[in-house]
């Protein structure tokens, strides 16, 4: 894991590499978790999937990014996580929760938590895994700017590697899975500062949880503000806003 | 729970009764366990999966069995493993290996094994528990006859339980979730003396990995010869075979 290709370089993609699967939704967080991945030499195969989110623009987004970065493959599964409702990303009848300023995000568990949502990304991912021979898993979690969602949390990550390694033919044939989560610790103007480092065009980027037709963000729900305080605090503008 | 009501009694499902989800594929196993999850007391929420299985015979059992245990729900979730490729089960490419007797299954992994099958449906099974506020999954794995099927040993599905106690909003707030394997520890003819204790009617089940239309048992898949021996070993005839 010499390599260190650009975001768009497939030298990436060598056989010879070791594949990953990275989690890709189209946002800002997992795009720059999948240029980490490639900067680290990983041959990447992407995954992303249509659950019955309200933001369903991201896909294409993630289509774009996919084809920009030149995986070595991308996947979309469709699984209908709106049939279990629960959550306001899911479920049309529940309203995304808007304000003005970032500041005003609570700390409490939001309704745009999607119950096990991770769990059943994370589980998808091992069967992906092992079907490509990947001991490496990528997911753009972050425990502070979403310290709200319990599996965002780095005790989460720890417990679900653990599962896994047992989960598994791999796992029990003596490979080790490894879920990486790059971003974890990092405040949304470090991951856009280290995106923009390896060469991530965020213009191609959607963030937000309920974005107009064709996928132009509304600026107020959480996901916006803290995309926006992120690119603020770097004194950028962000290049997916006109 | 200190209801006792048999296999076909809606007594269970008072709402008084605590919630639970149970992974009901159709087959021997989940539906015996099924049957103990309402003897318990458990309002019983069931849950499949039409998940690219050639045996997807086992899915018109399973809506039949859930009518006929008169549980609080069921509910059959679409999610192409098939996609992924790696087992017999799901890849019409690939042979389910037939053997004469059940003493010649091997201890190794088999074509049969889907990866990552069970996390994937315990997942699922996680976010159904979420938004019924269930604390309770039952799952009817059995950890002699499936000796190769990593995601089948009490290890493992501890881990599981670890893992999701932290990944949800009810893990947070306290409440803890338990995942039950009743049928773990028990050879096939022992859930079968259970089940028969417990009123379920076998003929309703189907087993087989690779069943002729409309859903007759092969024979001679490592799901029909377990199956066939424990009935054997309870001096019956199984009722499900003309």
């Amino acid at each position: 894991m010499n390599s260190q290709p650009t975001a768009s370089s497939p030298a990436a993609n060598d056989a010879a590499n070791p594949a990953a699967i990275v989690l890709l939704s189209g946002g800002l967080d997992s795009t720059t978790c999948l240029a980490i991945a490639q900067q680290q030499g990983y041959r990447v195969h992407c995954l992303s999937f249509r659950y019955g989110q309200r933001h369903q623009y991201e896909l294409q987004r993630a289509e774009n990014i996919a084809r920009q970065f030149q995986v070595a493959s991308h996947q979309v599964v469709d699984i209908d996580l709106a049939q279990f409702g629960g959550s306001a990303l899911t479920d049309q009848n529940l309203i995304v929760p808007k304000h003005d300023t970032a500041d005003e995000i609570g700390a409490e568990i939001p309704i745009t938590y999607v119950p096990a949502r991770n769990t059943v990304f994370l589980s998808l991912a091992l069967a992906m895994a092992e079907t490509h021979a990947a001991n490496d898993v990528f997911i753009g979690v972050n425990a502070l700017d979403y310290s709200g969602y319990p599996d965002c949390r780095s005790e989460y990550i720890q417990a679900f590697q653990t599962m896994a390694n047992l989960a598994t033919k791999q796992g029990v044939q003596g490979e080790k899975l490894t879920i990486h989560t790059p971003l974890i610790d990092l405040t949304k103007a470090e991951i856009i500062a280290k995106g923009l480092s390896l060469g991530v065009d965020y213009a191609m980027t959607l963030s937000c949880y309920d974005p107009l037709p064709p996928g132009v963000p509304c600026g107020h729900c959480d996901a916006c503000l803290l995309r926006n305080r992120g690119f603020a605090e770097n004194s950028i503008h962000d290049p997916s806003v006109q």
